[in-house]
C-alpha cells in the first residue's frame, strides 16, 4: 500500500506555505483556538483516493500530477497502436481517403471520441473486429482522461482565469487562492464554458474557410461533433481538415462532458450548501441535545456537537463512526472512556506480544 | 428550501422497520452502547443532496422515487416534443424512410443519444437546427436519466439478484439487506454487466434474424450502436428494426454507460476502503494523542478520536468542522464549553429578542 505520504500529514501540512490561506476559514476565534490543534487539515491519500481533490501545493505548482502523466502514456499508446492497426488494413476501410497514417489517426479518433462519422467505415471482418475493440478501449480511456486528466489540467488554468479576472484589484497570491477555494467549482464551470465557446468559434471557422462549408452547415457539424453525434453527411475530408480534425474532435469532446460534468458538480455543491445552511441555522431543541451526547453526562462538548451535526449533513455515517469506535474500544486498554499516553503504552505493548 | 423531509429523521428513522439491520453493524458492543444514542443513522435528505443514497426502505418499497418521476416526464416531453418536430419536417430529412411516426421517433432516439448512424441526415437549415437542439438536449437528458432515474432501478433489482443468488441458502431479508449493504456496488456491477450481455444477445440475434446482417456485422452493429459510435454502414432498416431499436437503442447506451460508472465507483471504494483499513490500523503516537485533543485536557475521547480519524480518512475536512464550531460558539451562551440544556433556553431567548 502506497500511503507512506500520509504518514507525517500534520509536519507536512504545517510545512506547507499555502497552507496559510487555510487560516481565513477558521472560525472568529473566540475561545476555541483549540479546534485549529486539530491536524491533517490538508490530508489527502495521494494515491489511495483518486476522488480527493489534489493537495492545492501539488495542483499548482511542481511537476505534474502522476495520474495525468498516466493517462498521456495510455493515450500514446492508444493512438500509436490505433494508428498502426488502421494502417495495416488500410485497403479494408472504405471511404474518402487522403494520407494514409493521416486516415489511421483520424479514423483511431473518430472511433475513440464516439463520434462515427461513417466517412471512413471498416469492410472486412477483421477491420470491424478492431473498430469493435478500439471504441471500448477509447471510451474507458475517455473516462479516464475525464476523471484523472482533464480535471487537473482545469485546475492549473483557473488560477490563470481567477488572476486574470482580478487584474484590476490588488489581490495577493494567498486571496486568489482563497477565492478559487471558495468558488472552486463556479470557476471551473466558467472556464469550460470559455474554452468551449473557442471550440465552437475555431471548429465553425475551419469548416467555413478550409472545408467550404456553409455557416449552418459548419454549426452543424461542429454541433454533430462535439456531442459526438456524427451523422457523418458532413465531415473532414481534406488533408488539412483531418489534421485539424485529430487534435479539435479530442479536445472539444471532452471539453463538453467536462461542461456537463461541472454542471451536475455545481448543482450538487449549491444542494449541499442549502443543506448544511439549513443543519446549521434550524433550531436544536432539547431532543437533539439528548441525542447528541455520546458519552450520557448530560452536556454537549464541541466535539459530540460536530459529530452530530456532521452526521445530520449527511457527510459521515453511523457506520463510519461505528467502525472508529471499535478501534477507539481496543486501544482503551483501561476502559477509562478516553485515551491517555498510558493506553497508548499499553495498546502497543498488547499488540507486540500478540 | 424543500427539507421538511429532514426535519424528524430522528423518528423516522426509529419507525422504519429495516432500520433493525443497522444493529448488525454497530460494534460488537461491549461499553460503547452511548454511541448507538446518537441520531440521525439513516439521515438522508430526501431531494437536497442528488449523490445521497436512497433511503434503503423508500428504495425497495413502497411507491417510486420523486427523481424518478421526474426523469420520466422529461423523458415523455422530450420523446413527444422531438417525434413531432421531426415529423413536421419529415420532407427534410433524407434517407431510408419507412413509417412517418416512426422514423421522426427512431431519428429522435438516435440523436438523443448521439448513436447518429447518418441512415436518416437532415437536409435543410431548420432540420439540422433541430438535431443541434436536439442532441444538446438529449445529452443532458441522458446524463439526467444516468445520476438519477437508472441507479434507481438497478438498486431495484438488485434485490432480486441478490435474492435470486441465495436461493438455496436460508436467508431472510435482514440477511439480503445486509448483504446488499456491504458489497452494494460490486452487485450493481454484476447486475448491471448481466442486462449489457442480455442486450448484446438480443441485438445481435434480432439483426441477424430480422434484419438479415451476418454474425459479425451483427456484432458490429451492436457494439457500435451501444458505444454509440454509430458509423452508420449497418443501421435498423426494415420498420420491424426502427421499432425494436426504439427501445433497445436506449436501454443498451444507458446500461453500459452505467457500467462505467460502477465500476469507476467500485475503484473508488476499494481504494477507500483500503485508506480506511490503514487509518485504523496504524499505530497511535503521542503526537496523534496531542492533536486529536480538541479540548486539551489531556485526553482524547471517544468523539475526539471519532474526528481525529474521519479527518484523517478524508471524509471531513477542516472547513466541515470550523462551521459547525461557529454555531457550537453561537450556541455555547454560557461560555462553559459546553451545551446544556439552559445554553438552548439562553440561545433561543436571545434569538427571538433578535
Amino acid at each position: 500500500m502506497d500511503c507512506n505520504g500520509a504518514g507525517q500529514p500534520l509536519l507536512s501540512g504545517a510545512a506547507d506555505p499555502t497552507h496559510q490561506t487555510k487560516n481565513a476559514y477558521a472560525p472568529k476565534g473566540r475561545r476555541f483556538r483549540r479546534c485549529k490543534s486539530a491536524p491533517l487539515a490538508d490530508f489527502v491519500a495521494p494515491d489511495m483516493n483518486g476522488n480527493e481533490k489534489l493537495p492545492r501545493s501539488g495542483s499548482i505548482f511542481g511537476k505534474h500530477h502522476p495520474n495525468f502523466t498516466r493517462v498521456a502514456v495510455y493515450l500514446s499508446v492508444y493512438l500509436g497502436m490505433g494508428t498502426l492497426c488502421f494502417y495495416m488494413v488500410k485497403t479494408q476501410i472504405n471511404g474518402k481517403k487522403t494520407n494514409g497514417i493521416l486516415d489511421a489517426l483520424y479514423f483511431c479518433i473518430v472511433t475513440m471520441t464516439t463520434v462515427g462519422y461513417g466517412d471512413l467505415v471498416p469492410d472486412s471482418t477483421l477491420s470491424k473486429l478492431l473498430a469493435c475493440a478500439f471504441v471500448f478501449a477509447g471510451m474507458s480511456l475517455g473516462g479516464l482522461i475525464l476523471s484523472k486528466g482533464a480535471d487537473y489540467l482545469v485546475e492549473k488554468q483557473e488560477i490563470l482565469l481567477v488572476k486574470a479576472l482580478h487584474r484590476n484589484q490588488k489581490v495577493g497570491p494567498t486571496d486568489i487562492l482563497k477565492e478559487i477555494e471558495t468558488n472552486k467549482v463556479w470557476y471551473k464551470c466558467l472556464l469550460v464554458s470559455i474554452l468551449l465557446l473557442v471550440h465552437f468559434l475555431v471548429g465553425t471557422l475551419f469548416l467555413i474557410f478550409v472545408e467550404g462549408l456553409s455557416l449552418v452547415d459548419a454549426f452543424y457539424c461542429v454541433c454533430s461533433t462535439i456531442t459526438t453525434l456524427g451523422y457523418g453527411d458532413q465531415s473532414f475530408k481534406s488533408t488539412a481538415g483531418r489534421i485539424f480534425a485529430v487534435f479539435w474532435i479530442p479536445t472539444s469532446t471532452i471539453n463538453l462532458a467536462q461542461l456537463f460534468l461541472y454542471i451536475a458538480e455545481l448543482n450538487t455543491e449549491t444542494r449541499q450548501r442549502a443543506l448544511v445552511h439549513w443543519v446549521l441555522t434550524r433550531k436544536m431543541t432539547h431532543v437533539d441535545l439528548e441525542a447528541a451526547d455520546i458519552d450520557d453526562d448530560g452536556v454537549v462538548d464541541a466535539s459530540e456537537f460536530i459529530i452530530y451535526k456532521l452526521k445530520e449533513m449527511g457527510k459521515i455515517s453511523q457506520e463510519d463512526i461505528n467502525e472508529v469506535m471499535e478501534e477507539f474500544e481496543e486501544l482503551d486498554v483501561d476502559q477509562s472512556g478516553t485515551l491517555s499516553a498510558s493506553d497508548i503504552i499499553l495498546a502497543q505493548n498488547s499488540q507486540t506480544k500478540r
